[in-house]
């Protein structure tokens, strides 16, 4: 309910159109569903550009389908992640247009291909080959949501010569999401390197005390590099969220 | 070394006015420092924009006033973190111009007033009155870097009006950094309210399983609102570092 | 024994109806197993209203279905815990009556329907459908204690309008019983709109730092909302334990 | 804004004694000051009765006087927890009427004595006397909620006897709270003896594995007896306000 | 090499039956061999009375399968811990004797029955069914180092009056060994009945904050009952073997 | 109140000498007050042979000095631990006949020399001089309960010549009580070179992933030596209560 | 790009035959790669020494044959750790050459035999049997680096004749590397006795709070032997990749 | 006892000169003594080539003092670690020619200068200044034992290129040790650019989840740089001690 709305609904209990009893029912439930409408204004674009996203751990696979064709329904573009591949073959038979990215175990549903719709590129950055189930998740979601997205594979500190190779893009990159595990130090080295945002994101990759990512995480957290932000192990999806509101304009 | 002088140095050899021996000599150094060089144009801007930053803890307080002597000998603007009272009194007397925030426990020394310099207002909201000092050492640090900055307090989830009466400077800000302990639960709240970057900062505030700030940080990184990012506990300088990357232009 | 029994005996060994010996022997037992009968008067409804409980973890199918055969030839109902489809089968075979619900893990063998035995409604609210096996366990055991449950799902502190759409259903229920993974943040949240007795479940959704549902357990039990009370992760069955015994009436 | 004052508002507007502009301007702030206020009606009783609570930890001195000078000049009740002798005296200083206890580190202002506003008695039972800081912070503060309370002292687990000869008072209690540290495990032994809800508080008495409580949260979480609810260590204050919420009757 | 032995070779090196550089090159190798023949006297009744003990966990079928035959074709009695059914399977094949009892995974190869070495009764004492595994381990163990062994089952705290029943039981036992999981509070309320040594095992029982036995041992470590002593999570076998330490007479 | 007077008071009814009613009176509080003195008899010698234990640490002083005053009027022993030196002080000036032993943080009022009433030595063993407070904890307490104490110190087993070289004596111990920090390896040694009771003490000595006594505490737990038994971190005192349960009698 | 490549490029430039564009094209990139052949250099013979490595945990089996293929197709020994059986049959069917260590998980392509290429024997000293995978992994590993290797295997702490039996050994070893899970002691003991580096390897042998290797990690870490050495859980490799670093001789 | 003693002892039984009774009294003690003066043999060069180690927290100034005296009175070199300042004035009072460092918390006595002992250069890198305490008492250890020592500061990652311009200095050195706190980064870049042995130590340096040092450790355990050796958090002498280990020519 807007302003014009509420001045009709005031000037019809002033001219007695509306009782004191009806006006008072209509604006009991006002603030709430107000809200409700004003975020969604705000909700929607943030998460998806145009579409909707399933977190589909945790849920039934008639779930997950169930929500997906409701959404195909509306024809709006859908990503499903944490997507098992018998969840994917089944999204892709109930669903036109869904494909599934193995390694990334993501499903999606949208245009291919289609133009950026925000300015600026992401840069995912990976440390070593069993970083790439996150990292490629961070990519098609940040693609998802409407970036544009590069990628830079198996720059791991240990062999800094093949990171510094690459610093032109890194210097070009508008936000640069950076993917490890183990110690998790290469967002660290990439953030005393460029100016502008990197998310670092830990892994689950390691044994012993890497701790299923709780190494990289902390490592990530402490980093000495000012103004690295982090989020939680393996979440490329977060990530490119938080790009993605990098790169979206102020309302 | 750049561009122009590597081509000099190669127009020297090719015409002769310098050997191979002595155009080695020169090289054989070339790339690190140039790296050097090529970071230091990066780097500075990132932290400080027009200054340096000091990170007083471990460091005893001879050295910080030597370091703020230097910066201030080259005219520099300066910022010191973690400054203890007894501490930021010492830079007062040696160093005409430092400001001591008690509550923020932050010294600095810059033009007052300034205008940002850069686009965008940085809200820094948080949760309690105990979680002041982390707030301000976020705002404080922000502006040193360039930024307008707002702050909203005492909005804490157990208390929702309080939060969403402010719904609209919520939805003007270009980067929120929310600072909270004990649950950690703000973030997640506007996270789903705005959709431009939202930078969690968890604080120490609280007690049992509070554990100096993990409840909180843990709660951050969880956070069911998709792309909160997240910074170490109680690390409000880089909350507001990560802000500035934010706002910082594509270079 | 009570103390009419207890002046009777003593009566009889006055009136020498009793011997010295046997009335020692009667009296040898009695602290014990009066303590035993009167913990019976208020252990039994305390769990199970009209019914036995078996937590099916940790022991063997053969065991669960001969404690459940034997309950049921006594004609008492019987609610079976974290019970796989497996023994949910076997039981249905075993003991005619039993009905399994593969959401909450659980196997009941009451009368269908039956008039709650407790004033009250208990409100069972939960953030995200991954979270609904443990809310189906707690609402799926309140009613075998005796409440009047109702479900309220999906209303996530990072859309909070879905949740204020629903406050009138908060604040008439008698007790709440919020069902939160991730950061746990939903308590706090309810527990700042409700004058009423607020249980908090965390659930082992999410991964990283949710750390099968640490994140969330302490996100609640350092909750700002005042007179939160927590359960064990995923414990929907000890929530709806401690509602049936906020319900009751005083003895 | 509560329904007869919005029924007044909407009662000048149909009388024209309130014109549309002003009555809009009015209106625009209600949803969420009546949010507010609405809340008040419930939160104000949930946690203070008569009066309000200010959490004193992470607060300066100069801050809680103040607030509590405001609140006093209201001649509302005031509770302050968390608070340290001196701000005691500070307090007892500035606004009449204040009482501080030292060993629950707490300072009251309230009518002396005056009738419990809620049915049924608190039982506060504590396992040894180092737990007794804890214990009495949750009394006094079950008070000033408006509880009966009364007190059981030095009944730990490993000394059996001494509990059960006070069973009758364990029967007879509403809500009991059980405070104790060490292996926390005496809410498993009450819990199993009584029907009546039970809020167990684990404290940081003890050292090595205890952990600052850590042993007895989790062994208070772990409880074989069901439906004992937990609260923070150390956390009197919160078992207080639960308790107050499971003896305020349904709205 | 024994006393006996090592006088006999220096009496032949006085009778010069044996030369210096001889004698030099056995004793060369004594200080070692001997310290580990004086060990086996002390080691050998420690562990096993008459027999050897094996580890299964962590070694192959083959291996454990080859050790059990040598030891068998020294006629000495055997026991394999950790033993999977599989494994028992193949050493009842293997090797005549053997018996495997499922529920404690325990393989023992031992003349039945035979009377108990060491004085006095072992009493195992456990809290719930799902503490059966451990608690026949602890049982089984204690008997094949000679101890008479009896056993109390299903005791918890919860239901105290089940415990109490039995104190004639724990009054007459030489050692009490405590099985619990959960909060593993049984060991505190035993300790507090008895005057002898009571040994608590944690059990991985549990789910949540009980973390494979976390709470169970660190409940059992801040125990207020002193002196109990505590073995690590399941290890049945080591509180049996600490019993038969504690039976065994002083050498 | 036992048999023999349990006989009587029935015996005294029968023969009409005592009423019913009064015959109640004394009945009614048997159970537990019998439950009381029975424990009472169990439980004095077990924590103090002569004497009563106060725990000081998070009592006042003022309550630590009326306990204990108490206690000297009835002309007991009286063992105070984690005393500090204020403390032992006041106590020496309070109560005649109080020793303060400040290495051991114990204050001890009984007769000096005493016998042991108690068969058997308990060796004490320690690791480094750091550790000595502990050890001396121990030793002093089991000296007030009954037991002959010997001291072997600073024998760790990164010189292990050092222990072996007192072999005879770890052989001729009843109970050994090995007192370790760091990384707590000496019981797994000592352990292996003996058959009688090891109970391990983990002290809060190191630092870094010492973690106040985490690491030699989960060394201890997990020891390859079987039998060895575990106390909590720094409980010397919980030791010496353990080796006097296991020398002495069974009742 | 090494000196004599640079020297030929800068002479060409001198002598005309490059033109100064076309050299500052090569040497734009110069730097970086410059680094890596520098590093290579060192890099190279670190790991492998003739060879390279591949840690094939979290790679698909795809990727490693690959990476595999193309080694070999350069005649380069190599590596392949963490190798489950079914890799490493597909390497052996896809690359001539491989053999299969089941035990340590490795496959590896070398000469066989080949002479040690560093001076000086590792000795590897495992605690027991369920260590013996990772022991032979750095037993293995040492070898293909150039390492003479000895093994030295089941010698605990709380079997300490069988160690000192082997002090010879122990002695005359260049570096040891010492292995084992549980409490982790074995280190402390092996520093004591030799004055040559010794390497410790926690394995995650063990249950209950050995907690995956953790309590022999720390155990390690807090050795009272001096100068002991510790490498991540399990991770035999990186040992035996230190072992070669400390026998290189220096460049 | 060495070899000639022991064949002066066997020689002196055949000569009859010794009872074969006597040569048994010797002879009982000799393994543990020998193995005693085998030791002495190794230990000592270990840890201190010419001198004495006093690790001085846990111990009170007179015992270190005592110590101290005595080892100088047989004229060695002592050094001692965590040294208070009033440790340290009292050394210097008590034995001449202590010298004290209060960055590194170690007092010294030993001839200056004084040459070293062992071949190869000792490098001590550290990332922040904060970190210098630790790195200063590794610097300072390593001399004492006999290391030629450098030093580089200053050289965390964030700002790769300081670190790079010394890389002559890196591949110089024999031994590096890496000094850094926060995410500990420095020691896996470190790795990667050099052959010869790295021994990281993580410091207490940093807040949050930099936990007094775990999230170095971890990181540093985790390091993606093959071979790097890990010592306890803050253990500068430690790293010391492993480094002086490796120089060490082989026994």
């Amino acid at each position: 309910m807007n302003r014009p709305q509420l001045t009709a609904l005031l000037d019809a209990i002033r001219r007695g159109e509306l009782s004191v009893e009806d006006g008072l029912a209509k604006l009991r439930g006002l603030p709430f569903e107000d809200i409700g409408f004003a975020m969604v204004d705000h909700h929607r674009p943030l998460l998806s550009g145009a579409g909707e996203v399933i977190y589909a751990s945790g849920k039934t696979a008639d779930e997950v389908v169930a929500i997906a064709e409701r959404i195909a329904a509306e024809s709006q573009d859908v990503l499903v992640t944490r997507c098992t591949p018998e969840l994917g073959a089944r999204l892709a038979a109930a669903v036109p247009g869904f494909v599934y990215h193995a390694r990334a175990h993501i499903a999606v549903r949208a245009p291919t291909p289609r133009a950026p719709s925000l300015e600026g590129t992401v840069l995912v950055v990976s440390a070593g080959t069993a970083d790439q189930p996150v990292a490629e998740e961070a990519a098609l979601c940040a693609e998802f949501f409407g970036c544009a997205v590069e990628r830079l594979t198996d720059v791991g500190v240990s062999g800094l010569h093949r990171l510094l190779a690459h610093r032109e893009r890194l210097w070009s990159a508008a936000v640069i999401i950076v993917v490890a595990g183990m110690e998790g130090a290469l967002p660290s080295v990439v953030g005393g390197l460029v100016a502008r945002p990197v998310i670092a994101v830990p892994t689950s990759v390691g044994y012993g005390v890497a701790a299923n990512g709780q190494a990289a995480l902390h490592g990530m957290l402490t980093s000495c590099a000012a103004g690295v932000v982090v989020v939680n192990i393996d979440n490329g999806f977060g990530a490119a969220a938080a790009a993605a509101r990098m790169l979206r304009r102020p309302s």
